[in-house]
């Protein structure tokens, strides 16, 4: 049987049309920072976040070009944390999504401003989506909340420290739940604030839906980073190890790590169990594609 | 006669005040982000665009918690700007307030992302503001507008620019508009939204003072920077013709700039012609402030 894979292509095209609204080039002295956003934002990346919250969205009968925009803002508060992350004083990383990273391809200044201009830009659109007031600064104030010190920021000061010091299996799995899972439990309960009706009950499962793949993301992208080829994966092979980094999947070893993601995969299920089995068919797609990843 | 000065110590006592609210130290693997962002933010700046929050939001009676609160998220905002312009990617400069540079302080790494940690927090804070949610998504859609790549970003981008080719006169009025002059100009016309009753045409004579006393700030800062002591003000200094920067100063000489900035205080002095004489006395101070300052 052919396994069926998450349209993530679709995803991208939206996501992309939305982001050519947003970043149109400009042809000022200012030019070159839309243009150092626009090379890493619109792009090849699998567009997983934005993927999330257009399925959920569809699944929660959300306007689509409500959504479109959401997942542009989102996409664009990512790009922004992997422009930062490849900094030479952060990651180091001169590769990512198959091509020169935005400090190579710029440089580090412009790269520094143009992840801040991206953060400050997603913030932007989603203070002027078409939904009422109090919907949109509900939006905001949980993403701040899930990008800041407590959350993404906070998970990447961590992995930083983690370079230095050992981390124990708990500080990995906070470290990895504030890095990825913050943004990645939003981008599923995002869509409830938009959505014309949504129980507290179902954003509770989507939010444990997303912190559950968002884990699962994470260790497919440590035994990647481990075992996959720089061609495939489209950034740098064997940076962890490298740099000493303290991941799940070198803390427990293949065997038990196989387990953990059966757990994560089966949580991840179970949250789905709030929405009927036909809507839920394009998340257990991607559960499946998860697990199975090569890139 | 002694010149009267403005009341910068309270600005910073009631931000602090803030700051300490919002900025908790903690004590888990995220301490150091945090300590990070409070070594920048509670600080010895003069906090300028605080006391312009503060004094005007008194001005159109304001409740002052609010006005607090969002001084101290505009002021962690500018800290932000600031930690990332003294990255050695960007002005490559180790000291500012009286002390070390963030990135001297800890390292490069923390540093940016203190700063990402602090534009990520201050947005945090608007967004819960005690206002009516409309009120908060305008506050954010302008802020954001004004920090974003067609404001204060776009305006480091075109500093940046200058350093490698020289900019005209009015490219460089340009570039001080949008890197300092835009947020200044938000500080100002932002208490109308919070105001019980502030009419447009009385914004629109606030935003046209923001950007007057904005252009005097930077031309002052300018000269400081000619002309100054470093021990006096706080930051290094000579920096700008040493990084063979594009400033009005420069451009204009000495004489000519005495011109420029008697037009703006005029154009400043004007503006607040729509108000009481009584009620902008504050403001008057600060003209006269920023046209005489030594740090």
């Amino acid at each position: 049987m052919i396994q069926k894979l998450p349209d993530f292509q679709s995803a991208r095209e939206i996501t992309d049309t939305w982001l050519n609204v947003f970043l149109q080039p400009k042809n000022d002295l200012t030019a070159r920072i839309t243009e150092a956003m626009r090379y890493s934002a619109v792009s090849e990346g699998k567009a997983f976040r934005p993927f999330l919250i257009l399925t959920i969205g569809k699944m929660l009968k959300c306007p689509p070009e409500i959504t479109g925009q959401l997942a542009a803002a989102v996409e664009m508060i990512h790009t922004y944390s992997l422009i930062h992350d490849d900094l030479p004083a952060m990651d180091n990383d001169a590769m990512r999504r198959g091509k020169p990273s935005n400090h190579i391809q710029f440089d580090e200044a412009t790269a520094i401003l143009a992840g801040d201009a991206l953060l400050t830009k997603g913030i932007e659109v989603i203070s002027t989506l078409p939904v009422p007031a109090p919907k949109r600064c509900r939006l905001i104030a949980e993403l701040t909340k899930a990008i800041g010190d407590k959350g993404m920021i906070g998970g990447q000061m961590i992995d930083l420290i983690g370079e230095k010091q050992p981390l124990s299996l708990s500080e990995i799995q906070q470290m990895q739940t504030l890095k990825t899972g913050e943004l990645i439990a939003f981008s599923c309960k995002a869509p409830c604030y938009i959505a014309p009706l949504c129980s507290p009950a179902k954003r509770v499962a989507l939010t444990r839906f997303g912190y559950a793949i968002g884990h699962l993301f994470q260790i497919t992208d440590d035994l990647l980073d481990l075992y996959g080829k720089t061609e495939t994966v489209g950034k740098t092979i064997g940076k962890d190890e490298k740099s000493h980094k303290s991941t799940m999947v070198a803390r427990l070893g293949q065997e038990k790590i196989r387990l953990k993601m059966r757990e994560y995969s089966q949580t991840a299920q179970e949250a789905l169990t709030a929405f009927g089995k036909k809507k839920v068919a394009d998340l257990e797609v991607l559960i499946a594609y998860i697990v199975n990843r090569e890139k």
